[in-house]
C-alpha cells in the first residue's frame, strides 16, 4: 500500500530531487533501432516482466535508424541523468550481434548500463562515472537457448530485469578494465574562437552541436556570434521565442549545447545543415 | 497487497464504472509533438517517476505534426472522458516556450490538465468542465534551473507528477480568471440543413466534422444526406461494414461526430478533403 | 510491499522461467493497427486502467499497415510465448467492426487472447493451445453504448481489463466450438527440397519465411542452400555477423524460422522480394 498523495506536508515543498519513496520496482528504460512496427521491443518487455514483474518500463526510443550507434549512444547519454537513482537503462543497437563483440553491465553511482560493447554506452558511462563493468557471460541469467540474432531478448532484457530485481552486476560475469569508446568530435576551443560541428539533428530539425555550454562562458561579457554553413553570424539569444517565426537562432538547448533552430521550422532545411556540418563561435 | 482478481463477486456484475479500488498511483497521460524519434519523451518521464514513482504513465501520441496546438486540443479533448478520476492530463504542443505565454492547470471535476495556456487545454477543459485555472509560478516545483527551451522537462513534468503525488493546484502559483481559449469553427446548424466542415483526419483517412451526433437528431424520422467536396449525397450508415469494400459512407464515429469513411480505405484520399472540407447535411 | 531486489539467495541462480512473485495486476498486452498518430490507442488504455488499475500495459505493435489482419496474426504468434503465464493479449485489427463478426476470448493454459473472431488471434492460439473459446455478448461488461465503430475501445479494452481483474472467461458469454482460422502458406517438405515462401518483412527488411527451424534437421550433415528470386544459392550460415557488411545471407532467426537478410541491409531491398516471395532449400 502506497502513500503517496495521502501525505500531510507541512514543511516547505519538496524539491524534485527529493523522490518519494517507491514502492514499485525499478525502472527500466528501453533504447533500441528495433523500430515501432514489429514486435521485438514488446518481446522484450514480456521477458523483462517475467523476471522483474514490478518494473517499471520507459520507452527512449525505438526509432533510431537502423544499427544508428553513435545516435544512440548520444540520446541515452542525453537521457541518463533525468532517471532517479537506480534505473537500469537498456540499450540495443547491436550490428554485431552474433560475432564476438561483449555484451557487459556498465555500473555508475546512479544507474546501470546494459547492452554491447560496441560504444553505445561509452558516453552515458562517461557522463555518470563508471564504478565497474562487467562482461555478461553467466549463461543462467539468459533465456536458454540464446539465439544468434536477437540477443535483445534472450540476453539484455533479462539481465536487466534480474538487475533491477536487485542480481549483484558482479553475478553476471567478470569485470572488465575497460570498455569500448565511441569516437566523437571535440570541438576545438580557442581564445579567438571555438570550431565545433553538429553532433545531432532532431525531428523539429534543431541541429544539437558539440559545443558545450561552459565553453561559451569565455566569451561573457561580449556579444556572441554563431556561424554555420557560409551563412551570416547568428546572435546568441536565450530562447526560441527570441526570434521571429521562421528566423534562425543560436540557443543554449535541452543537452546544455549550443544549438541552432529555426523558430517554428527546421533549421536543418533552413540551412542545408546535417551531422557534421561545422559550426563556428566568435566574440566580437 | 492488491487483491485484484481473487474478490468472489456474487451480486450482478460490476458495469466499467465501478472500478476497482488502486493501490498504485494516479494516471498521467502525455500528449506532445515531440515525436518517437528523439528521447525527449523518454526524459520526461524519468522526471516524473523522479517525483511520483507510483504513477501510471500513458501516451495519448506524440506524433502531433510539429506545434499543432488544434490537432493537440482535439485528441485531448476526445480522449479525457475515457480516463479515470484523478487522472493529470500533461500536454505539451508549445511554440512560445520560452516567452510570457502562462504555464497552467486546469482542475477539473474529474481531471487535471497541465501545459501552456495557448488554447491546448481549452477544448477539455471545456468538455470536463472548470472548477479552477492556477499559473506554474512557484519554482520550487521545477527541475533548477529552468531551461528556456524545453518546458516539459523543467516546468511540465514535474508539476503533472507533482500532482499524480497529492499536491494540490493551488500550491503552485495564483489562480486565474479565465484560460485561452482555443478558436475551433462551429457548424451552423439550421432547420433546413447543417453546414460543417472537417476537423480532423487520422490515421486510416477518415474525416471527423465538426458536426456533433446531437445536431443530427433534428432530421429524425426523414433520410439524412451528408455532402462533401460537390460529390454525390452519402446517406447516414450505422457502421463501417454497412458500405461495399470500397464505397464511401457517412456514420457517426468514436467521437460521437459526424465521420466520412471509405471501408476499407482512406476518405481523405477519396474525396481529396482534408482540415476545412466543407460538408453539408440535409433531410430529404 | 514487495521484496524485489532484497531477498537473499543462497542456491543456484534462478533461470529466467522462475519468475518473482507479482504484487501488481496482470499483463495486457496490446496489438492493433491503430497507429500513434491519433489517441485511439491512448483512450484503450485509459478504458482498461479504469476498470483494472494495477494492470501492467505493454504495447506489442500499433503500426500494422490498416486492416493487415495477417501480419496481425503473424506478430501476435510471434510474441506470445514470451509472456508471463496469465498475460491478457488484446488485439484489434477489425475491418468487420460493426458486421456480425463474434468478439471473442480464447483461453489458453499460458494466456487469454481477446480480439474480433476474424483470424487474427488464430495462429497465437494454436500455437498456445485452445482451451476454450468465448463470445463475448454479456453487455455488462461493454462500455455502455457501444459504438458502431470502435470496439477497441467499448468491447475488447474493457474485456481484457476485466479478465485482468480475475473475471473468468465464461461470465463473457456461450462457449463456441471453434475460432475463425486463418489461411497461412504452408512449404512443401519433400526429402529433397523445401519450397516455401516469404510470410513476413520486418522494418529491417529481413525476410521471415514460412520454413520453421525443425524442416532443416532433415538436411543435418550435409551443407545446405537456400535459393530466393533466382539469385546464387546462399549456405545457411549461424548469424547476421558472419556475413561481410553488405552481403546476403540465410540464418534461422529470432521467429525460429528461416530468415533471409543481408548483414547491415536490407535482404528486402537487395532481392526486390517481399511478402509471398517463393524461397527454396535443398542439400548438396
Amino acid at each position: 500500500v502506497t502513500t503517496v498523495g495521502r501525505a500531510r506536508r507541512t514543511g516547505p515543498r519538496p524539491r524534485h530531487d527529493a523522490p518519494l519513496r517507491r514502492t514499485t520496482g525499478r525502472i527500466i528504460t528501453l533504447l533500441t533501432d528495433f523500430g515501432g512496427r514489429d514486435a521485438y521491443v514488446g518481446i522484450m518487455k514480456g521477458v523483462a516482466l517475467g523476471i522483474c514483474p514490478t518494473a517499471t518500463l520507459v520507452d527512449l526510443t525505438h526509432e533510431l535508424p537502423a544499427q544508428a550507434v553513435r545516435a544512440g549512444a548520444l540520446l541515452l547519454r542525453s537521457s541518463v541523468e533525468y532517471f532517479p537513482d537506480g534505473t537500469v537503462h537498456l540499450a540495443v543497437v547491436d550490428p554485431g550481434v552474433g560475432s564476438a563483440r561483449a555484451a557487459i553491465v556498465v555500473t555508475t553511482p546512479r544507474a546501470f548500463l546494459v547492452g554491447p560493447d560496441n560504444g553505445l554506452l561509452a558516453p552515458a558511462a562517461a557522463r555518470l562515472g563508471v564504478r565497474s563493468v562487467h562482461r555478461l557471460s553467466n549463461e543462467s541469467f539468459f533465456r536458454s537457448p540464446v539465439s544468434a540474432t536477437f540477443h535483445g531478448r534472450d540476453v539484455f532484457a533479462p539481465v536487466a530485469a534480474h538487475l533491477a530485481a536487485g542480481t549483484p552486476p558482479e553475478a553476471f560475469g567478470d569485470a572488465l578494465a575497460t570498455l569500448e569508446p565511441l569516437d566523437l568530435p571535440e570541438p576545438v576551443i580557442e581564445p579567438a574562437d571555438i570550431r565545433g560541428e553538429v553532433l545531432y539533428v532532431d525531428r523539429f530539425g534543431n541541429l544539437v552541436t558539440n559545443i558545450p555550454a561552459e565553453a561559451l562562458s569565455a566569451f561573457r561579457g561580449s556579444e556572441v556570434f554563431v556561424r554555420i554553413a557560409a551563412m551570416s553570424p547568428l546572435s546568441l539569444t536565450h530562447t526560441y521565442a527570441d526570434a521571429a517565426p521562421g528566423a534562425p537562432l543560436a540557443v543554449i538547448g535541452s543537452w546544455s549545447m549550443l544549438e541552432i533552430a529555426v523558430r517554428d521550422g527546421s533549421a536543418a532545411e533552413h540551412f542545408g545543415a546535417g551531422i557534421g556540418t561545422p559550426v563556428t563561435v566568435a566574440g566580437r
